[in-house]
């Protein structure tokens, strides 16, 4: 049960970062994942249930890909924060400039819809603020940013420039969204 | 025609905006609009069409509303930024936090599913980007912002981040992320 209640997670996750939650069919995913219809609520409760279970999918990738780089304390804070740009921009190039942050496109989706899923992408953003928070510590610990930098406020600010960064890219195409970011907080933001 | 084909593009943008283009029906808005079912396809080419100039109404809406403030001349050009950040709140304030940017919304639910959605957003986030250029070269000539200031760079930075914010803001519904957005913009990068 519990492997293909996985390959249902992991399809799902695939169609809704593709094409959305809504405008994804369960129909769909139990095909690929050859599945017999009508089992489906043998695994899941409900679609909503699949679909918040699928937040977790999207957090965990997060946390081992992207954001994973965020935790390698091999590297310096400041430096974890410009791989974690960097990775963002090497992924996007490598996907054509689709899919986003699927946290993201969720939140613009469902944020208004259904309190369920806004909680947990709003936990999930926060999740996600914490490994820059980190970072930034680490930063300011051995001095490679100014101690007068509020880490909570420039933690809150790149997580959500960086997920305005991914709109624009997703609608331009371009990685050049991103690289004004990286611009701007190097120059501007994370500095003695 | 016209006025039936007008009342259909703004029953379609309020619902566009309340929960996205695929899950929005046909059928709803006619009926709230009271226009028979079947005669759809007399007033547009297809949902798509429909779909394309209900961009149009909403980049005409922020050119009026909230973008508006940024072509108010009689202000000076940080103030008017300024005043951009501050009537967004109010608006979001006003909305209990729903709704955001629609432009942004449709980039993240059609950037990857349709390109004619895709260029025509794209487009749409250039007009909007210039109104931001204005501002920022009518600060610049009267020296609000130091000379330094690269605008195009800025001003892609400030929309682009500004998307970011509205995202979140639909995720945790608190005005936060555009506070400390403006509290970033006007403390580290437009200054003297």
């Amino acid at each position: 049960m519990t492997e293909t209640r996985n390959k249902l997670l992991m399809i799902g996750a695939k169609y809704v970062h593709q094409k959305g939650f809504n405008n994804t069919g369960l129909q769909e995913i139990l095909k690929e994942a050859n599945v017999p219809k009508g089992s489906f609520y043998f695994y899941f409760k409900s679609k909503e249930q699949f679909g918040l279970e699928i937040i977790d999918v999207f957090l965990s990738f997060f946390e081992k890909e992207i954001g994973g780089v965020l935790s390698d304390k091999s590297i310096s804070g400041l430096n974890r924060i410009r791989n974690f740009l960097k990775t963002t921009m090497k992924e996007l190039e490598n996907a054509n400039y689709t899919g986003g942050c699927p946290i993201g496109n969720l939140s613009l989706e469902m944020g208004d819809l259904n309190e369920n899923f806004r909680v947990k992408l709003s936990q999930a953003f926060t999740n996600m603020e914490f490994k820059l928070i980190e970072s930034l510590k680490d930063a300011q610990s051995v001095g490679e940013i100014s101690q007068s930098i509020d880490i909570e406020t420039v933690a809150g600010f790149i997580l959500n420039s960086w997920e305005g960064a991914l709109v624009r890219v997703k609608a331009e195409k371009s990685i050049r969204p991103l690289a004004i970011l990286e611009e701007i907080i190097f120059a501007k933001i994370l500095i003695k």
